[in-house]
């Protein structure tokens, strides 16, 4: 046994992303069925040529590339994200309101680690993503599951409910992961007044924004007064420019919680790695074709799983969100998901995380749920998988 | 006022890094007395070029430097530092004892959440790393100071009696910062041996190993019957390869800790960045021949500072410990510390950290001491630093 361990570090779970991983050992995938990997949202090639050949100049040619910056981020990088961020919400956003991160996990751990401490509550949408309950878990905070209906809404009532002496913030991601489901402009208009009614922070993660589907204004609560009292917007550049190894991510808000975030951040990480954020500029000011491209790409895969969905539901199978990267869906085997993932890497070839993972423990509907993260296939992976689905089902 | 502000988050204090870039404000520094900067043990200068070269190679012709990677490091660099490790520490190291971190302070972070929570206490060496006070602070762990005499080496009777039933980890940092002496090895053994037989970690940061004066193998802990079960050395690839800016560090532990640090690395970083990791890896396979000579020109500066320091020494100050980037010097003003250094900027042209920013608060010593960052100054820059300090005087 381990020891010592921290009674909080023992209490949190595996990353699911790892475990899943374990499965793939021992099993061989025939070159005519290859293994199709739907577990993780994340690009599987690299960046666009031109990006590619911008970092490959930064690294020759600019020495500050290799050496430490400033601790919320490079100033250029933060300027030019509040001024394309004022312009998509049609809000007046500063730089000194935005903060770069080592990806959007540290955003949110950081940003976390100023609201709320050991036997503190926060409110998580559920299904949740387990990244952001894995935070809670090995601080000691308390996840407070806030349930859905298979429209995988929040409830605002609901949440009003679940709020204690002991709540600090309320967390919604929209677009969602791992449900895909967009959050309508009203329901984020509602949960922000009720969590500045409360004096809860209200963390909206919006790490797949460049992959709505909708073309108006996704909330408007960039536009509300005093927004940054209550307001915490988080978000990565790993998607729209596919550096995810790069690590880089940012936030918004209030001048004097990012003063808050700066300590955490000090003490983690130093500082954002610097060429990632340097291709992050780039991207910001070079690639907006180029990821209105790559967002065309992904509503046609959306679209796809849509059309081709009776072919699954006819075999008992339910959509219940499909957007961003992920549908999220409900499966008609007689076996619990946490059993049923592994046991379709051995016998369809296809490696995707059942939605306990995206659960509280006792939660049964998790045992009937999957997330298929689809963004890494295009339309003919779409069918094969369906047809793979479909071919095995009870 | 902030709030919801977590309270530990509020009780930590802010960077002394960030905060001392403050005092620059407003301050002019004329062409023929530009500023010395000897506050931050930061590399200046760009990684040699052939690194620089390889970093754009990777950027341009390896997809996989542009997207996530395992979340505990890239196998092959885990590989290279275990062999490294295990030649020059004279054991045998596997790679399933190593992680990259996103720099040190993310190793030690990550591998203190699995030992310390909440209430526990943490043994750290007076004067400390201000970023190991922090974490302690933000976490809720007690930092219970090991106070030095003017040889800056702690006494193991002194840690013996701080060990409370509370206790999990007593750390230490050789060569020092910021304190600058090298840990004699037969000391570091006392210690390992204190820590394993009252049941607690030694977590030994060697960031600044490759700076070390001595020849010889810096301790015998690798060498230990069951190490793993007590040890966990810490290093950052910044210093000998110029890599600040790109956020690589490692960490040597038992597989079960890191099994642990897992979840924390997935839930804050998800991975380090790869084209860091994949320099750092060129790094330990083609740069051994440059690190040594980048250690000789930092030993020819360690040399410098005490050569010249009797120019100081006829004025009142004394030179506690010099090693690593770091000389650590009481002063003779009749001025605490946290005064003077800012006066320093104004009226020197110096900007270095105060004692204050590495002492728990109440020890009085520290409002005498100041921590000069050396390696950014060559011989020339040293005697500068030694006249302006001398003609100021009281």
């Amino acid at each position: 046994m381990l020891t010592p361990l921290a009674p909080p570090m023992n209490r949190t779970f595996a990353s699911p992303i790892v475990a899943s991983r374990k499965w793939l050992e021992g099993v061989t995938f025939p070159p005519d069925r290859p293994l199709i990997n739907v577990s993780q949202a994340a690009p599987m090639e690299a960046p666009p040529l031109a990006l590619r050949e911008e970092i490959a100049r930064i690294a020759l040619e600019d020495p500050s590339a290799h050496l430490y910056g400033p601790v919320l981020g490079m100033p250029e990088l933060r300027a030019q994200l509040a001024k394309d961020w004022s312009a998509a919400y049609h809000a007046d956003i500063s730089p000194e309101q935005v903060a770069i991160t080592s990806g959007c996990n540290q955003a949110f751990s950081s940003v976390m680690s100023t609201i709320a401490a050991s036997g503190d509550e926060v409110i998580l949408v559920t299904p949740w993503y387990f990244n952001h309950k894995m935070w809670c878990d090995m601080n000691g905070v308390h996840a407070v599951p806030l349930k859905t209906e298979d429209d995988l809404l929040p409830d605002l009532e609901e949440a009003a409910r679940l709020i204690s002496p002991r709540t600090r913030a309320i967390v919604l991601i929209t677009p969602n992961n791992p449900g895909g489901v967009e959050y309508p402009p009203e329901l984020l208009t509602k949960f922000y007044a009720l969590a500045r009614d409360r004096g809860l922070m209200l963390v909206l993660d919006e790490t797949y924004r460049d992959f709505d589907s909708r073309t108006e204004v996704p909330h408007y609560l960039f536009r509300q007064p005093d927004w940054q009292n209550t307001l915490i917007h988080l978000y990565s550049f790993s998607k729209a420019f596919r550096l995810t190894g790069h690590r880089v991510g940012a936030m918004i808000a209030s001048p004097e919680r990012l003063e808050q975030v700066e300590k955490y951040l000090d003490t983690v990480a130093i500082c954002p790695n610097q060429i990632g954020q340097r291709a992050a500029l780039w991207g910001l000011q070079n690639l907006s074709e180029w990821v209105a491209g790559e967002r065309t790409e992904i509503l046609v895969r959306r679209q796809a799983i849509i059309d081709g969905f009776p072919v699954l539901a006819q075999k008992g199978w339910r959509l219940l969100g499909c957007g961003a990267f992920f549908a999220y869906v409900s499966h008609p085997f007689d076996m619990p998901s946490s059993q049923l993932a592994p046991w379709l890497v051995r016998e369809a070839g296809v490696l995707l995380l059942p939605g306990t993972d995206f659960m509280p423990k006792g939660d049964k509907r998790a045992e009937q749920q999957l997330r298929i993260a689809f963004a890494n296939i295009d339309q003919a992976g779409i069918t094969e998988l369906f047809t793979r689905l479909a071919k095995i089902a009870p």
